[in-house]
């Protein structure tokens, strides 16, 4: 079993099942350099695929990223290239094309150059994928990947296996792979064969990896989230570990110092509650998707969840190794979720925060109350209150105090926000900082919308939720059911925390006045934080081709009985 | 003299031109509880005349507040009550109306309770004012200065001497006084004769006090402000401080700790230079106000600039006298700048914003290296960086730790956020929270509203500033010249600090190209901060009665040439 492999898997108890025979190993090796952290999803919080140049094509098709192979595939059809339509898509890899030549590998892998081409294979299709290898400096790595099969990717990232992404990739067939070099993938056994149960009533977004949110009428029934009910974004697999065998590493990159931490040393550290909401930079990314598609889970107003955290604080553990604040370092964060190529997901923060007394890092092992469960990070995670939901790490296996920022695919490309005309042709992801803090935003729970609601005195019972990044307390809500005519100032249920630690969201009610004698209105909420900063009135003008950071004012249409 | 008198202008060099006689000095004295703070204009960043009940009306005829007067006084003639259009108002005071008896000064003090009414006297007129007198708790303060003369005060509040206060005044008339008990202001000498110069290019939006911005158009041609175009918000005569003789009190009031500091010994501390834009509340009031009437100064988007303030950190004086940080604390900062009731100009700031070794608080001595100037709080005020401008208090005379908010008017009923359904009737100022850190905004500098601009190459030049209270770095500034359909990204000029010390405004450039074969266009800037917030689009739903917080969208209209 290669070392890819053994790294991708060692956390998982089924990681006998990966056994490979050698030829699988090498293709699964030369294929790593794919993916380039460049997978499907991100942590909760997170959603992966984005990428500014081949690398994001090159992913699509070997990883995944259904919007966007389905705008490239809309491209490939609207030139004139193959479209099989009304055909069985699901077996075009596993059939020979008579119309094409048949391929031995070791033809195959000779293509990796963009000069000799670049093929892959996928079941016994080869496919010629050059004409999206921009020819810029940097695609060297793409280029280490070429030559090779794509099959033991998608059979973790099974959300290729549909029509948009199968069609894409026939259009670039050139040739059938001679059937004694086939990559088969059976004996690999489920990655997914020990995932948690799940509540019912978390709405998948995706199965697998498994991203749900519940029915967002239940999430300002409880101030504190039930971890049943609490937002899961996973990337991959979730991983399987013992807790007793369990150890946090931490390193510090400059002076090379470094340290383990068991569980239950982790564990005698002060013990620290932290009442923080966790939110997907992609919540309510269905509503700005109106506007026009962007890439994406499409997430609904139930991407967050709000939660009492215990734990260690982060900043004992740096100082127990001797770290000083510096304002110019980060501290990197790396799961044990670790992709095909044995690259964790990972994350970072400014150190600053990791170590500010009123920063309120934690590592948590609980969760409510709770051992906190394998879909929100057991053993442990890190909680970095107000920051957006991909920087809260789980199944944290190392913590790298570093001068860089973490050169993970979510810090570096993924995770920010850009102009609405910046579109995949040209964003250039170093020109906008990560997104930390999240900016204010709320939503209606309740009604929802196309309900029927009834009045009582010419009002409707409405509530909510709100939250603002950066520990800033929410410090109005005002309602209109009339297009913003008249504002109704909703009640806030909310900690009472002093502002810039006021990390947990803000649960609103109001009866909120409706238009006389109208049968349809349009409920609108907005939000305003301690910075008196408040939301964007539409997504029109905050539209970003990531669909993160949609928070424009949520409205809702109901019928009035 | 009295003991208020002479504390208000102690440290006027013109105070001996103050001399009362015995009965105005009793008169200012009674009067003094009027005001509870409560007169025009703020300091730099801010503009007083608000409140929620009497207290407002009886502020406004006593000390000023022209807009509000002016809805009062719409709302007196839509009653009937005597409206005298087309005659000398600004005699109305000064001349006997021979259908109104006449009262001796004995007897118009006796009417100092609701019981007995409230008559104030402004010349010889007799006011009596009880039924804007709300039956609440809390006016106990308003009647101990019922049965007394309003002359002294507006001999120094002069934006009181027009037609709408002066005809809502004499709306309640109701008598003469005995011209041996008129009040005679004309040897108090001008409590203006004192103010600094000032460059002409400063516009004032009021005279006295003064308060004046830059053409803006200036504003964006550096990133240092020069101190001579610095927009000035004063509320009162700038204070003639002798700094030889200057002494800072810093106090605790829990621990009674006092501790009195000489401007030598404060320039012995280290001295910390930090850049910080300084903003006032209103700053872009005037854009607001398009959507409807708003109380306070007419600012357009000058009322900001930008230096390099030097003076000792504010935390170093703290921890020499033994405070601790603590979040539930605050630090009140009063001037020198006294009204006439000896109340000064005051305002607070959380504790830990204060003793936050990242919050750089400074006592500035030094403004773009040089003496901080007469206007701008000589010879010391304090930066409170990323704050609005109400709270960065000029000629620091008093600094103290204490359990509760700056009780003064500016901080707990001025300064505020509201709905934009919540008016002057149904405002409650104890429900918002008094604006520390400012939201995210942008302003076009160039070109001016309807200049007529040149196009090369299909772009028009364009620049300006953003800035965001926090230290939130400005990220991105977006500009549109076609009504939001396309948008370009502005460049940035700004420090490279880190987020959350930013405190510096940014200015930007950028060539916008413009639509073609358009003769008129509209420019829109709106900027994004480090927390990813934005501005909201209009001034509509963010409307509020004092019109502060006014950061939607800029737009600038010119033709092309």
């Amino acid at each position: 079993m290669s070392r890819v492999l053994r790294s991708a898997f060692k956390l998982g108890s089924h990681h006998a099942t990966y056994l490979l025979h050698q030829q699988e190993a090498r293709i699964i090796k030369s294929i790593s350099c794919y993916c380039d952290y460049s997978y499907k999803g991100g942590q909760e919080g997170g959603d992966g695929e984005s990428r500014r140049d081949f690398r994001t094509v090159l992913t699509l098709v070997g990883l995944g990223g259904f919007v966007a192979a389905y705008v490239l595939a809309s491209k490939v059809a609207a030139e004139g290239k193959p479209s099989k339509e009304n055909v069985n898509y699901q077996k075009w890899h596993t059939e020979a094309r008579t119309d094409l030549p048949t391929y031995k590998q070791e033809v195959i892998q000779k293509h990796d150059t963009l000069e000799k081409r670049i093929w892959v294979t996928y079941g016994i299709g080869v496919y010629d994928i050059t004409d999206f290898v921009p020819k810029h400096p940097g695609s060297d790595k793409i280029m280490l990947g070429a030559g090779s099969a794509i099959d033991p990717f998608w059979a973790i990232y099974q959300q290729h296996n549909n029509k948009e992404i199968l069609t894409l990739l026939e259009s670039f067939r050139i040739g059938n792979l001679d059937k004694a070099d086939a990559v088969s993938t059976e004996d690999m056994g489920s990655p997914w064969a020990n995932e948690p149960k799940r509540h019912p009533l978390l709405k998948p977004a995706s199965e697998r990896p498994f991203n749900a949110e519940p029915p967002i009428s239940l999430l300002a029934e409880n101030f504190l989230t039930p971890n049943e009910f609490f937002y899961v974004r996973n990337h991959l697999p979730v991983p399987v570990i013992d807790a007793e065998s369990y150890e946090l590493d931490v390193e510090v990159e400059e002076s090379g110092i470094s340290k383990s931490f068991s569980l239950d040393e982790i564990k005698k550290l002060p013990k620290c509650t932290v009442t923080a909401a966790v939110m997907c930079g992609g919540n309510r990314r269905s509503e700005m998707t109106e506007v026009k598609p962007v890439k994406g889970l499409s997430w609904s107003a139930g991407a967050v969840g709000n939660a009492k955290w215990s734990g260690a604080k982060l900043r004992d553990i740096l100082l127990a190794i001797g770290v000083e604040s510096d304002e110019k370092r980060h501290v990197i964060f790396e799961g044990c979720d670790l992709d095909p190529t044995s690259h964790p997901y990972g994350a970072s923060i400014p150190l600053s925060k990791a170590m500010d007394e009123r920063g309120d890092v934690i590592l948590a092992y609980e969760m409510n109350g709770e051992t906190i469960n394998r879909d929100h990070g057991f053993p442990l995670r890190v909680i970095v209150p107000g920051t957006v939901g991909a920087r809260n790490v789980k199944w944290l296996s190392r913590v790298v105090v570093s001068d860089s920022e973490s050169s993970s695919h979510w810090q570096q490309n993924d995770y920010k926000g850009f102009s609405p005309s910046t579109d995949w042709d040209t964003v250039d992801f170093t020109k906008s900082p990560a997104i930390q803090a999240m900016p204010v935003t709320s939503a209606i729970c309740c009604p929802s919308e196309g309900d029927k609601v009834q009045t009582k005195d010419g009002c409707i019972a409405v509530k909510g939720y709100a939250w603002s990044g950066g520990g800033r307390r929410i410090v109005r809500v005002d309602l209109t059911a009339d297009g913003g005519e008249s504002w109704h100032v909703a009640e806030l249920e909310q900690d009472d925390l002093p502002d810039g630690r006021h990390y947990g969201w803000t649960l609103w009610s109001a009866n909120l006045p409706v238009p006389a004698g109208q049968k349809k209105i349009e409920i609108w909420s907005k939000a305003v934080d301690s910075a008196y900063n408040t939301q964007p009135e539409s997504f029109k003008y905050t539209w970003n081709l990531r669909g993160v950071l949609s928070n424009a004012y949520h409205r809702v249409k109901v019928e009035i009985e």
